[in-house]
């Protein structure tokens, strides 16, 4: 079982991936079984393909990671990162993520959980000036016009 | 089912109880059929009878939660919260936790894990000065002498 350095790097490589653009070496991180939840509550994508799609949606939006310090569990299986996801498209957004990784016996993940909702979720104001109101008008964000909340990339594929 | 700003104020609730040393307040928040598990991957405690004497022991020992700004879930069911916990005794201690609430058609929780790992441990040199050096030296916290890393009161009633 990956103990909790390899699995603290597995989290922080997912985001650096991402960040480069890197989807290949993203899936490598996964089983060919992987479930990844994005955002929980909605269907599942399931295997690499689905999880491919999902990635090349996320890159083609701008998306980028900045993760928090990695945490564990006790018994050699997670790692759960709380994340400032920002995407430029379709509009500049940042959503607060905490992802839970569910690694193999191989450090591959086979379960994803991203758990966010719509008070977590802040439009805006300009590309590159994340402007957080969330925690003052928590619906604001999930009410805005012309954009999918239930998606990080805005729409899913 | 409780609303996304409900979850988020019961995950704060429970934090300003804790540290006010609300025992019976820390309760209410809670169904009689609550499975708490803390650390994930150790046996969870189970009823309100286990939680309290868990809640009693948290109190004695100074502990005091930091909660970041929660996030939630598209099913209405989940609050997450990444918080810095400190204990006092057995000796001053600094925990990284990221506790996931699952809640009840009432609002209340039913469920709850909490992800932290060896590594996620710091000792601090002084009460009140929290030194973090997890992130430098994985594994110093968890083969510290004379302490229980399993526990963020260092030892389970």
């Amino acid at each position: 079982m990956p103990d909790e350095a390899a699995r603290k790097k597995m989290a922080l490589d997912y985001a650096q991936r991402i960040n480069a653009g890197d989807i290949e070496g993203v899936l490598d991180l996964f089983a060919d079984d992987i479930v990844f939840e994005d955002p929980v509550g909605r269907p599942p994508m399931v295997g690499k393909e689905d999880l491919r799609r999902h990635l090349e949606l996320a890159v083609s939006c701008g998306t980028h990671e900045v993760p928090g310090p990695p945490m564990t569990s006790m018994d050699d299986r997670f790692v759960v990162t709380p994340t400032v996801v920002t995407v430029r498209k379709p509009r500049p957004m940042t959503f607060r993520i905490v992802g839970i990784v569910e690694l193999d016996e191989n450090g591959l993940g086979h379960r994803v959980q991203a758990f966010w909702g719509v008070t977590d979720v802040t439009m805006d104001t300009a590309v590159g000036t994340a402007v957080d109101t969330a925690r003052d008008e928590p619906e604001a964000a999930g009410t805005a016009p012309g954009t999918d909340p239930a998606h990080p990339e805005g729409n899913r594929a």
